[in-house]
């Protein structure tokens, strides 16, 4: 097949995919063709455009490095990642909402025991969690792995900072009798995603601000459940309503209850205010 | 705005868009969300498709450098720079068909006399072209800058070579009187794109080959018309109907006529055969 038109050449392209021997593959490569090829017959984007594009997405690409992921920024601000996550997480009741992975999530963070300070020397308002991690129908599930991170009080994750050396503000608990876990650290901040590059660039252009509300991560696994990878949001923080990556669900915002004096529920003495995070975990079985 | 889920999100993200100042910038990234939010529908990729999505966009972006650039391949492969340049060039009749520039272009290559040798001591089946510029009404265009490149017998550019000191099989002549131009050089082989990165991956798990026809490739440019950007297929070819890039046309295969013996229409003495390629391009004024 040759003389290829603006009208012919969606099909003569998805004909040469079809050979594609794994047919999983075929339909994402065929349906990709499909949906790029009707978006520039409609908005018919000039030579110079495109070529815009190629520099953008290569831009993209160089930017990527092991402490950071420019496509997965891009993914997010596009709210391609929250997308993706509602269409694999269709869940039953009792079952906690999930939200992005985010790009500061690391492997294998310090594994402390059930009250341990995860942010020890760190600056700024203590915080107090207890969780409790039950299946959806209600099963209390002791032994499970929770990982939590969360930005510091100025808005940036141990892995952003070149003046610490972490892991810190950053950990994993195992669930006790009952599925109940608690852990000490620091209140974080809102935080704006990294803006200094391409993705920043199309933010600036199309007048966006790269704020996300204040919130903790959680990522919880058990054995015979979905893993569960979540944030609980600070129902007192800036930008809930504009998140940058359109994160924000009201079942995951709580607040984080303000007491003006200590000690902590562990009997830990604080100096000044404290906050307090109570939040149960439903997890999905995997059945 | 919280709370999104897989319906409500696309709105969410557009409207998110909504205070971006050039309205053209608006359109583009409004209607790719759609576009892109409606495949991800139809799709529903799993987090780890997702995930190696992301991973192959990153190494085409970090593949790229001065002599090589990925995306415009996976452009390329895709069928998008075809259907990018179809639905920018709708011409009038007597206009040259255009296609795809390829990678392998360079600004500023020698500008030669015409009748020169653009290809000096590189093995190969001699090549005498003969070209005619004229208007798409038909009017001779005295002093358009053709540029004219290729590969050589074994189907490399010489950007490619690193046994080379280019530019070589590439040059610039003007048309004389009457719009006509005249270059010698060797005949040009059929080549694979490169395919040693992600789009050769893609290529190898879609069963398709890398191959592109041989060609000669000719951007011509003159005050108040269009620049052209367009190949001269050898009829003889192997792969006008596969080539990897869809960037054949009926219009622009030509045979390039094989002469047992020389000399060539200009005198110049050949010891075995030699080919001939005349072709006349019609430029569309600007009005």
């Amino acid at each position: 097949m040759r003389d290829f038109n603006e009208f012919n050449i969606t099909d003569a392209v998805i004909e040469r995919f079809g050979a594609t021997p794994n047919p999983r593959l075929k339909q994402l490569v065929s349906r990709l063709t499909a949906y790029l090829h009707d978006y520039v017959r409609e908005v018919e984007p000039s030579f110079e455009e495109w070529l815009l594009a190629v520099q953008f997405l290569t831009r993209t690409g160089q930017l990527c490095d092991e402490a950071r992921q420019e496509f997965i920024l891009l993914s997010d601000v596009l709210g391609i990642s929250m997308l993706v996550d509602a269409v694999n997480h269709r869940l039953p009741d009792g079952a906690t909402e999930t939200t992005v992975l985010g790009p500061f999530h690391v492997d294998n963070a310090p594994l402390l025991e059930n009250g341990a300070d995860m942010s020890p020397g760190m600056s700024g308002e203590p915080l107090y969690i207890e969780g409790q991690v039950i299946a959806a129908d209600g099963t209390p599930l002791e032994g499970a792995m929770v990982d939590l991170w969360h930005s510091d009080q100025d808005g940036f994750y141990d892995v952003q900072r070149t003046d610490l050396v972490g892991p810190i503000g950053r950990a994993r608990v195992r669930t006790e009798a009952g599925g109940k876990f608690r852990i000490r650290t620091i209140t974080p901040s809102p935080y704006p995603i990294p803006y200094d590059g391409p993705v920043g660039d199309l933010l600036t252009a199309t007048k966006r601000h790269p704020w996300r509300p204040a919130h903790v991560h959680f990522m919880i696994a058990h054995p015979g459940y979905e893993t569960l990878v979540t944030h609980v949001f600070d129902a007192d923080s800036d930008y809930l309503d504009s998140d940058a990556v359109f994160g924000v669900k009201n079942s995951l915002i709580r607040e984080y209850v303000r007491h003006e004096q200590g000690p902590m529920p562990d009997g830990t003495p604080v100096a000044g205010t404290w906050r307090h995070l109570q939040f149960q975990f439903g997890l999905k079985s995997r059945e």
